[in-house]
């Protein structure tokens, strides 16, 4: 049962507008009424509401569409995250200086969330990753970068029971495996995901820190497999990551240890 | 006074999300309450609704933010608009080729809402606009490209009466000069804003159009006014810039006219 302060209306609302997606960006208050669950008279006043407040656009064919207002939320969010903004001008280096897309992400719930990202243009083949797109912590070199950095109930409090999904047959699925990933990224400074989400991608990640030495967000480089395998990944590119990874650190307030600077 | 499909909570919830931003990352209820009108129990009930629905985060200092969740409202609203995917590529090459930052713009209200970018990395000097950034109509490129394709039913419901709001001397402020940068998009094909927004902005604008011929979206490039004026820009990028927006439009499934093919 929802605590006594939950106001119900609230979580109908955000239900209607997570109806639309990619694949279903016009609806009808009907189908809104079908994919959240709420009843057709239900979702047609909440629609109507979103619709005064900008939220949402009713055009005239009846079928209601997120309006771009909604990109003034995510604004607020990453105004309000400093990352991105210092960051993108150190992932635009490093995408130029290694030929390799790159990415900053933060932990939400089970997920990372890319909140920044630069690509290559000239790859024909490419993921359809982008800011605000989410990909499973534990399947991602961005993930276990972040789950290092958390104590362990918070790791479990996350990811719950395993075995967690397996993607391939290379994706870390129990406590087991990871740890032996932590110990990994706790000698070499960066993660490592060598085709644990997909069978043609590897990726490389390294902990940003606040002024605290907390990590707060992970920068990765992510490649074909075919490619760029993880291994030359590794031997190409680990100190331009980690350089960028420290940079932005840096800019967070956060002061090289020696250790850090030690570690080979 | 609110319609009586108005659901009251739905609008107070969306204040309090308002409340966040750049500047205000991190806020108490108390504060919550008073940025957005809302008594303290009322803006503390939303917050922690909110917060179970994942959209707000309140970390262990007593102060709550937006969380990464949010981001994924605006992936739904761009992943179902398909012109930042499909335009993506094509932004790339027009700054690769021009050295110039370029932009992709919806109208929302009064504004201009940006839905992809591409930024020039080397540039020093530079705009904070990213996707989500807004700018009013009337005072740019994008903005007068996309009120050229409106009736003027449509023009006067957005802007309202004027004069509207002038930012430099040479801001459009009335329906007379709006009008005369309409005949020279008829003619030309782009709009042009000299320092309209800024004293050292310029920038030209090129109208998307859907499988209709009705204009959706603007392209645009933008320059400092120093190094590259208007004039210039328009001599030197026409071309490029009318090239990017004819094939965004035909992937949209426009098909180029005779009219528009013999324009000088």
């Amino acid at each position: 049962m929802a605590p006594r302060y939950f106001v119900l209306s609230v979580d109908k609302a955000f239900a209607v507008l997570e109806s639309f997606s990619g694949e279903r960006p016009h609806l009808s208050a009907t189908e809104v009424g079908r994919i959240s669950g709420l009843n057709k008279a239900t979702a047609r006043r909440l629609l109507l509401t979103l619709s005064d407040l900008g939220y949402v656009e009713a055009p005239a064919n009846g079928k209601y569409r997120l309006s771009p207002k909604i990109l003034q939320l995510s604004r607020r969010y990453l105004d309000g995250l400093d990352i991105p903004a210092l960051a993108l001008p150190i992932l635009q280096d490093l995408t130029r200086n290694t030929g390799e897309a790159s990415n900053i992400a933060v932990a939400d719930g089970k997920d990372v969330v890319y909140v920044a990202r630069v690509s290559v243009p000239q790859r024909i083949l490419s993921t359809n990753l982008d800011v605000g797109s989410r990909l499973p912590l534990h399947a991602t070199s961005l993930g276990k970068v972040l789950l290092f950095g958390m104590t362990s109930k918070e790791r479990q409090v996350r990811l719950g029971t395993p075995p967690w999904p397996g993607f391939t047959s290379r994706t870390r699925i129990t406590w087991e495996m990871l740890e032996q990933d932590f110990r990994a990224i706790a000698v070499s400074g960066v993660s490592v995901a060598d085709r644990e989400l997909d069978e043609g991608l590897c990726s490389m990640a390294a902990p940003i820190r606040d002024h605290t030495g907390h990590i707060v967000a992970a920068i990765n480089l992510s490649a074909h497999h075919l490619t760029m395998p993880a291994q030359t990944l590794f031997q190409a590119h680990r100190n331009a990551l980690l350089n960028a990874a420290q940079s932005i650190s840096q800019s967070l307030g956060w002061t090289l240890s020696e250790e850090e600077s030690l570690r080979e």
